[in-house]
């Protein structure tokens, strides 16, 4: 199903002096209004394909209903969350979850939604039926080099899907580690990550980047070959400038200072993009924002001075994709709410007076930093993002819209209330 | 299979020289020699019936070949492990996983292997097939009361079957929580936890008792209802009697003193028992002992303490059960590996020399005291528990003899490769 | 020194008109407003008599100038600051830090700044110069029933110095424990700790309560003997009603759900009240929300939803209290911002829509119930705070004019630049 | 004080048929025995000189008695250490706490002892009476040129103390960081410190090294600019072939891999050393083996399997180092049982089956691979670090002897109850 643009209008509409009133307020405080309202026009996050599904635990799984059942039917639900918020205009590819059969097929379905792909994303944690050897015991870092070649092929087909769809980059999660100590020598498993990953390099064309992400833990539970930012940095390092480290926020030991990461990496010029979530312990992927959304503001800050000091365009010069799991709640209202997060982060850190903050700094006023920064933090956006939705043609309010407009019920009628999304 | 008694002599009987010499050299040292050697003889840790098969995570499962396909080829499972260490004489159903069709069949199969039924699990963190209300939101803390009802009659279910097994305690892990700061009132969630776990209370006969679990999180991630040592005693406090608390190693947040919960426990009178496994970030589920064996001797230091103290039954004073997840090795082999580090450090800990620890104590001999505990721990007790099992007519060396006797490999002749455990 | 009342009254009307235009839009979204203003009114946080002064680590103190050298001139401080926020009418002392020679002329010395005397704090965490007997291994658990003996008497001279200046409460915090392994029977010092406790508790005049804190580790790094709510909890149960569980925000492992306890601690009747700061790794003693705002919120949520299940009053039903380290920020600007930051949050709980969040429990309607949450959480309340200050006669934006009137720079000629806080 | 050489003998002559026996026994099972005993031999562990007297946290210090008063007495009590175990032959000198004003003199009295000295550590972590300009903020990243410039003269300062004493490297920790977001431009931060150490670097000798620290917090708690190993070694690669990264085992966020780390670190040739503690939360600066023996065993399997694939000489390969706070063990007592249990930890890591773990990998067998190293490291191998310090001319049982000596009885009677350690 599609939402129609008169419907998103009328409900405009309808809030549009509410809106008005509280836009007017927000904005009389504001400099540079125009500015950040373009911003925050241009400002989109690609979704996960495997997001639009339910997602579970190794306890159990909840379905949900009117899941998508094919690559077409997630592409629709990103076309939904698009035309509600305009700022989700692409969606990140999950192979072999999603292979898409006929690419020129696919991109026009996308590009009729106004979406075109992200980052493509492989799989060698999981053995797939067709398979001839097991990732058991790790892919690219595998002791056995018949095992690291079957996961490298993954790796260049999925390349060359992407190319198909004009995706622009590769992203690699290694589940790749041990379980008990003895179990791995972490150094070869190390060089044989490297070796692996240089032929995967060699098959990016010319205008692609390849995203080194890493995590400490998770599906292995002693080790993981590629573990921390330093390890993604030392490997992307080695590999060559086409090689970045991406950063999943649920992605690191509790007590991580995230930002200090995201700031050293852009001084390198290491920065990939991130994957979005939120977490109390660990690699939890809750809806963005929902657990510390002051964290979440202060990489955002981060972001915003460390892209601006290197001339960077906030919008395409790293890459954006929420990456969680919707185990309770339905995936497109939890992308909404994530999107939303997201955003209000990145419009907080945009009002971030920067000159003061320079000069508080170089005094070392530390009470005055911390006021310039949470009196941007305490600032309710929610208005200006609003009005960036408005003029791109998006709802006001894309949460209480969906609802209205009962679109979950319709995709239980379209796809039933069983329908179990490709991939979980 | 079987592994015949014949079998286990021989390999003995190759080995006895070796051992002796071992034996003698360690047991020269010690005091009260007989007394530990009878301990030991009669310390059994009973063993789950899931953990037969092999485990996974939410991001995939590798099967291993020869898997139990049936409750009675897991009781053949853990008859194997019993017929070499003489140590895991008991198993522990998890209902509705193994559903015990027939009782008094099941139990002479078990019996001739030596083997009774500890504790009966219940399950209300999946759906079943069969059930009318979804355990989405949880179970016995469930805002829906027709749900927690379900739940209830679940667990009182599970206790029938257990008392057709003469088991004598019901275990109870809930995974009810919430993944989202505002999803649950936690107070109300803890009061109609309490509620249901009366009637179910209600249900237990004269002679049995309810285990009370506490875990943090996973699968929820923000809060869960029964998430620490100090909510389980409230409940069980509340509950009467009947009720104590369950220790799973696995089930605290890090860096906590897990030795200390079980001494106040234990002097509250409170310890239900203790779900043994290892790891090193989360509920990790891995072999016991492999990443932390120092602290496993410390909580036994304080449990043959803790229960001299109040003259409990090392043996049987406590319920005694492994709960680990087997992802990637054999899980008969992982077991034995299991109950070995328990053993260990119970030896260890029965070595400890009592009154010279409460003499350094009483002076504040801080350093003499870690002498004395790592005095014990720094021993080698192997040959000690091998002479345990010796005498109790089980193999010196049950790993060595598992392997050399191909276990393994009859198994999947017997049942297939691809054999999947029943319940995962 | 003292801020002349027509210094604020100035400051506040220059600042009216823009003040007005905030508060008018904010308040004009709120149902209740008279309510939540006098509830704001009403809400005070006291101030430690420690807090006025440079805090520093085991590495090292730096000082700040201007500090107060005695207990007339801390008093002074909080006077300052309450003139200020109109939020911190109360201080709480430290003794032997601030032992008050003449209660009386201090209470009247406080009473002209409009200050009265929280809860007293004993300090057996330390040695004193005095002091016949040594705490370097425990005080109220300690072997030797001479330390304990030392330790208690010590707590009920505190009492008695309380007595005299109006307090109503005993705060305790114990650093018992123990570094390592074998140092301590755990048992035996929860025992000695609540004979202990015991002996204070028969001490407590009729009207007082004692505040039982705990903490998990540092100063000792193996085991504290009340290192949890759930020890506090054992421990306050046994005492009986006068007794109850102080939370400290700090003194949680990391991933607790502080929220949780909140919240059954209150269900029990057992909540005292509140040490606030904030932290990112341990007992970090930051400014209050300055690391992790909206779990401050969250637990606010808590509180205020459980207080008026109880129909406790906001202000006085449990003990505020603020206990932070200011090592390199000014201690009054420091605590000027964790006042507000306190407020803020409570305010922004009191903007929580109850019956929606209730009703959206009840259907599990998880996405709603956050929406609930986060629209209270990102509403901006500051021109409620300052509505709420300039009502009660306080500076609409204290941080600016202690600034403004060159505070510190008056301090540091009346004191020195190198006075020292008496206690650090 | 000193321990005649006679006395030693005594004691080890009345030990010897026990001894001889306990020997016997394990080197009947070991190969290379003679190889073992000869690396034990050469194998020291430096003895930092500010950990002679007692340490303390940010609550109070309990003073210890017969605490070295100046340099020389520092010196003393490593002999006496040096003398029992025969392990401990260098010192680690602290500026400016251990000013050495004569170096020849003070050479000279450590060579007497058998001592030399190791790396010398600088302080910008403090300040002292005589500094110009504070590290309040920072040292060599504060945003004042001028207090960079101080600190790097400080730095220089000490490699030419430690050049006086014929050491060869500098160890550099900072504690530069900041306690709250907005304080510190984190790039900023960095760039500036790898400017500073570039300045230091360029006054090293030509066969120093200087060791880049790393920690994640404290005594700051929100970033730290060199905050892990990441960051060290992003600072070390870009300095030099003479800089390379220090792991302070206590420097770790919980569930740190701090195996992988070295590995990582030996690969690249960057891994200065070490400073050896051990810990239950942060850097509690515990006794080295007291709550995590198996880690240190872990971490020294990576270290010799490193430095062998290297061919690097263990004993000289990289710097060893205690850097422990001994609050309630007589220091010399908590020295004795760090160098066993490090030297424990060294021996089970030689006794590991290199070729048998590499075909276990080679094999992905994880149990064996784990029986392999838990073989090792249940051994008992106290007996063979007797051999070693009886065949060095150290005492079979050092600790015993040292309390049968009532050694700290008598530095009491030469230096007084209440002497303090210069520099705490």
């Amino acid at each position: 199903m599609q939402l129609e643009k008169s419907i998103i209008e009328e409900a405009n509409h309808q809030q549009q002096a509410a809106h008005q009133r509280k836009y007017d307020f927000v904005a009389g405080d504001i400099n540079g209004l125009d500015t950040i309202l373009k911003k925050l026009g241009d400002f989109n996050i690609a979704i996960p394909s495997w997001a639009l599904g339910t997602g579970g635990t190794r306890f159990g799984r909840f379905s949900g209903g009117g899941e998508p059942r094919s690559l077409e039917e997630k592409i629709d639900d990103v076309g939904l969350i698009q035309a509600l918020n305009r700022s989700s205009n692409s969606i990140s590819l999950h192979i072999p979850w999603d292979i898409p059969k006929n690419a020129d097929v696919i991109k026009a379905h996308a590009a009729a939604l106004g979406l075109h792909f992200d980052a493509v994303n492989s799989n060698t944690f999981q053995d797939q039926a067709s398979q001839e050897l097991s990732y058991k015991f790790g892919s690219l870092h595998h002791v056995d080099k018949a095992v690291r070649k079957q996961a490298i092929a993954h790796n260049i087909e999925v390349i060359k899907y992407g190319v198909a769809l004009d995706s622009k980059a590769l992203s690699v999660w290694l589940s790749d580690g041990s379980n008990f100590p003895g179990q791995l020598n972490m150094r070869g498993a190390f060089e044989r990550t490297l070796e692996s990953l240089q032929e995967i390099y060699e098959a990016l064309p010319a205008d692609w980047k390849v995203w080194v992400e890493y995590k400490p833990y998770e599906p292995n539970f002693y080790s993981t070959t590629i573990g921390d930012w330093g390890q993604s940095y030392l490997l992307s390092s080695k590999l060559g400038d086409k090689a970045q480290t991406l950063v999943d926020l649920g992605h690191h030991l509790q007590g991580a200072n995230i930002e200090q990461i995201v700031s050293l990496l852009l001084m390198e010029g290491k920065l990939a993009g991130f994957h979005f979530n939120d977490s109390k312990y660990g690699d939890d992927d809750l809806t963005v924002g929902s657990i510390n959304p002051y964290q979440l503001f202060l990489i955002f800050n981060e972001l915003v001075e460390g892209m601006d000091a290197r001339g960077m365009n906030h919008a395409t010069g790293i890459g954006w994709m929420i990456d969680a799991s919707h185990n309770i709640k339905d995936p497109i209202e939890d992308l909404i709410q994530s999107v939303e997060a997201i955003k209000i982060a990145y419009t907080q850190a945009l009002l971030v007076d920067v000159t003061a903050l320079k000069q508080a700094q170089q005094y070392n006023d530390v009470v005055f930093a911390q006021e310039i920064l949470q009196h941007a933090y305490r600032t309710d956006v929610r208005p200006l993002l609003a009005e960036a939705r408005l003029r791109a043609g998006g709802a006001l309010n894309p949460l209480a819209l969906y609802r209205a407009q009962a679109v979950r019920n319709q995709l239980i009628k379209e796809r039933g209330a069983k329908a179990v999304s490709t991939g979980l």
